[in-house]
């Protein structure tokens, strides 16, 4: 295991002073229509609306200053990009980032506002890998991965480390979407290393399966095409985020597209909160395997509130 | 004035039990946007999704037990309709909502849901009123009107009463929309009679300006046709709430539907909070009369956040 529970607190430490505590949710109205005690994470209320802001920050703040002024660059379907974006502004430090033409206009609109440069590229992963390898070979830029990097995983552990703090009567889950695997990683480490009988699972949209594939089978997989109006999770779930999440993950749950929609409904109306698509696979995954939470204490992470709310879902 | 700040105060000691300590939030980007420090009171998360449940709460509890049993009956186009349904049924009392058929669908549903009766009848005053006490006649219920009501008022008065107990520091102004006046009423009262040197201020919807009318001219209207978005501001000024509007409040400000949309717009993607447009109509304000507000603390109530997803003005 690469990245230890003592690397998130040493992360929690070092970004505390620049994000957000985010509050805990709840919702009685919720809980008598799902069946189940939800506590919702508010990581939609987090700096940049989204927890990359942990990740990106512990990042930024791990490099030295020699390194800082050589730049920071990344490859994001979006709000990593405009975490890192955000997080090097802090520093005073350059930023790129690379882009698939067809993110969403308020994500590019966030990046761009951090005052950050974007190169588009393709949407698919060797675009956007061979774009940023092709930057850094020109620039000498420091690459930041959104999920694939051990700063980055306990950067996002901290949403998990808060949560535990914050909790006041112990859970039976704790729940995060699962795209590259930075959250959902840095979630099993921090809960399983500091934590006994508490279960962690991921949830994926069926249409962006990978990392249930991979986990059911033992084998990671490095070519997929998603097709899921969850824009955040349609990366491919990173090589130290696989062995992490086999290692620690009590398992996978999927879900349909039609029913992350009616999550994220519920989560508007009744939360009153503006979360994006991938905010919402947890509770939709919830309401499809209902048996295996009834009567629990779940808490779920909403990951982020970036929506262009001129292309909404329904 | 017939409600005073000990009335809002012994308002708050009924109803804390069963209410939403709301939170203030505040967002560094929007400040940056508008020019001015904003503190928004989200009672959009108060319990039935906006600030009436605060009056309903303290009229049930202001009715003895014999009273209560004969019921309640109230006409609303929604808002105050589910708050004093969800209010009747902490007590166990019979409700009635006299409710306008284009409603949105929303808020019928949140009436049903708290197992009030609905009565439908026409969108307009005569027609409400009408119906309200054809009902009270035949069945001999107690009308809790939506705002012309001491307790109604004494009740959303505790919305300012809660927000200035939350503000660590000073504010310049207090804002509040303006439909019927029970919320600005109320608030009027609170912060003058309990504070010196802090601005109250109204805002209408140009399409619903009868409350501005009533107070530049000092006649209150009694027929008023209201074309706005804002569906919880179409109500006329009632009798008290004008003379305490006119005494109390420092001005009421118009804005139009396009900014009231914009504002909306604002809040859900810089704050991630769900406000329906009558909660926008102080921000738009702001946005249509800058010079007023520049570099000064305001604090916004968000009276509400009962919106149709499917009905969104974009």
């Amino acid at each position: 295991m690469t990245v230890t529970l003592k690397d998130i607190q040493q992360a929690y430490g070092r970004i505390q002073p620049y994000i957000h505590r985010t509050p805990i949710l709840q919702s009685r109205a919720l809980n008598q229509i799902i069946g189940c005690e939800l506590l919702f994470k508010a990581e939609n209320l987090q700096k940049i609306g989204a927890f990359k802001a942990r990740g990106a920050c512990n990042a930024v703040f791990s490099l030295d200053d020699a390194s800082l002024q050589q730049g920071v660059i990344t490859h994001s379907s979006g709000n990593h990009g405009a975490a890192l974006a955000w997080a090097a502004a802090l520093r005073g430090a350059p930023c790129t980032v690379v882009m698939p033409e067809n993110a969403p206009s308020v994500k590019k609109a966030a990046v761009a506002g951090y005052g950050a440069s974007i190169e588009f590229c393709e949407s698919n992963m060797a675009a956007r890998e061979g774009t940023v390898a092709r930057l850094i070979k020109e620039q000498g830029t420091n690459l930041v991965h959104p999920y694939d990097s051990d700063v980055i995983i306990a950067g996002q552990g901290t949403v998990a480390l808060e949560t535990l703090q914050q909790i006041e009567q112990p859970i039976d889950i704790m729940m995060a979407p699962v795209g590259g695997g930075g959250l959902l990683g840095g979630t099993s480490i921090c809960v399983k290393q500091s934590t006994t009988g508490i279960r962690v699972l991921g949830a994926e949209p069926e249409g962006a399966n990978d990392a249930w594939q991979g986990f059911k089978s033992g084998t990671r997989l490095t070519q997929f095409k998603p097709n899921t109006i969850a824009d955040g999770l349609r990366g491919t779930l990173g090589v130290r985020n696989f062995a992490i999440i086999r290692d620690q993950v009590d398992d996978i749950l999927l879900t349909s597209e039609k029913r992350i929609v009616e999550a994220m409904r519920l989560i508007w109306t009744r939360l009153k909160m503006v979360v994006e698509p991938s905010a919402a696979v947890p509770l939709a995954a919830i309401m499809d395997w209902p048996e295996q939470f009834q009567g629990k204490r779940v808490a779920i992470i909403l990951s982020g509130g970036n929506v262009d709310l001129d292309a909404l879902p329904w």
